[in-house]
């Protein structure tokens, strides 16, 4: 059965076992072994080929991809990730791919402390399902509900970078260094998601763009937003696109940046700015809640901003949307 | 975005909340409750279409199917059930689809205790991936490896009706009543699974036909087994069959049965057969573990018995194998 040969392929090439597991691949389900009392931090994340990576994409870049997108889902509910399930779905068998694939997720998966416990391998168009499981002390949920008025709005890293290096792939133009890495291979903020429980209101990661996701914890909470445009971190990549308003468009809609969103009072500006040192990690203050129900855009004349149509929708529109 | 509306469609189809749920659909991750000290029990699986389910399939079944080969899992392992993640893959947005397989996955949700807590659903070519959560006591987990020489073999209900009903419905013939409900709507045998625990040795669904999963049991456990191929269970549609061949050969291999296989000293027949009344579930011991590494077939003459080549090899053929 091919199925159950090419799961035990990726099993010897990831983390699989360890103190907590009582039973991994192999069985018709894993034992897993939370500590007394923990909460279970669970999220699962659907990548399919023309919807949400290019045919022909790097199977390697795929397998990091596809696990960090998740981590980066318990980085933002401020839990440290344990477990994870991996559906495969392939037009073929193809060892070569799966070796590829294989090395991939278990770079980020041994660098996270994820183990690899289930899943299953099947024929289909390719479609990676990864489900990934975290445990967090009771009451220590970074949630979307939990900004107040007059919060900061802050957002970790660069943003922009994945939907620029997009754009430039769908052009046919090479996409190399650190682009290439923002689309390809981000790296989930689980180090500053565990820092901010306790510190951060609300917290969401950045898939959809910023404006969406800052749009889903203004309404989780209640509130409005405001962001101030000028103040959006931006690479040197980003930052020497001449034209001010595609910059700030990538920046607030290109999605895929799989940086963190969160809000914080006033009061926590010192202590959010000593962990951006102490994780060494850009942490950059773009904006307010406010009362409202709307996230407002502020140019730096003080006009209201509204971003271009997206330059790369042509692809995402394959998205339903 | 489409992938938040339709996921949230289907949350208020099927039941997403509880005691033991802090955070469920609408934040990044869910927060879950396991008890103090319990194992987590943890099962997924993929159906695509084209490949474990015909093209134009039922959406009330497949809502229904999803789950229940992943529960038929958890039952395996003598766990119960209580979380379950969806990834739905579509190709286009299709609110009576939706519907109707919602409906489907609420049904037996309902029944079994189950919450939807997480998941997604995007464009892409027909993909079904449900993950489910149970949970069990410390060291009460149904293995594959517990089988031991002399062990009697047994098996729930009926085997071989949904792989009739499959080959029926692919020579474009009606496939009704209980044939029908073999194949689209297989019942998880939750309560078996709980009662086998400190009873079975071993212990695996029978998903790919008794003969292969049988196998993972030997397997496991570093010994052979032998069948009685006049033994099998079989309902009245089954027996109906006069090619003595063709029916062992769907009882041995036909797949998708989702019954229980389990191995017990012969010193716990009379539990087992007290556990089927009390359960109101046919029970049958079909052969039993001996030394050696192959699982062989006995016929009625006491000759080997060898499988037929499987008649609807041209479609599990797309599976890859």
């Amino acid at each position: 059965v091919p199925e159950f040969s090419l799961i035990r392929r990726l099993a010897s090439l990831v983390p699989t076992s360890g103190a907590d597991i009582e039973c991994s691949i192999g069985d018709d389900g894993a034992v897993l072994c939370p500590d007394s009392g923990e909460r279970l931090v669970v999220a699962t994340d659907t990548l399919n080929e023309g919807t949400h990576f290019l045919p022909g994409a790097d199977a390697g870049a795929l397998g990091h991809k596809a696990l960090a997108v998740n981590l980066s889902d318990l980085a933002a509910m401020g839990a440290s990730p344990r477990w994870a399930l991996l559906n495969l779905s392939l037009p073929r068998e193809d060892a070569a791919w799966i070796e590829a694939f294989g090395s991939g997720f278990a770079g980020l998966a041994e660098r996270t402390g994820v183990r690899l416990v289930g899943g299953d391998t099947c024929a289909g168009p390719l479609s990676l399902v990864v489900t990934v499981l975290g445990t967090q002390e009771p009451g220590r949920s970074l949630r979307r509900d939990g900004a107040r008025p007059g919060d900061d709005v802050w957002v970790s890293g660069c943003l922009g970078d994945a939907a620029l290096a997009l754009e430039r792939r769908l052009a046919g133009r090479p996409v190399e260094g650190r682009l290439a890495e923002a689309l390809d291979a981000p790296e989930p903020r689980l180090a500053l998601g565990r820092r901010l429980v306790g510190v951060a209101g609300a917290c969401i990661d950045v898939s959809d763009g910023l404006l969406a996701d800052l749009g889903h914890i203004a309404t989780a909470s209640g509130l409005g937003a405001v962001l101030t445009v000028a103040d959006l971190p931006a690479s040197p990549a980003l930052a020497a696109l001449e034209d001010d308003t595609r910059r700030w468009s990538l920046q607030l809609c290109g999605g895929d940046d799989y940086e963190l969103c969160f809000t914080a009072p006033v009061a926590q500006r010192d202590t959010i700015r000593g962990i951006a040192r102490d994780i060494d990690l850009r942490l950059t203050r773009v904006g307010s809640m406010e009362q409202g129900a709307a996230v407002r855009c502020r140019a730096p004349d003080g006009a209201a901003f509204r971003p271009a149509r997206r330059a790369w929708e042509h692809f995402a529109g394959s998205d339903g949307g």
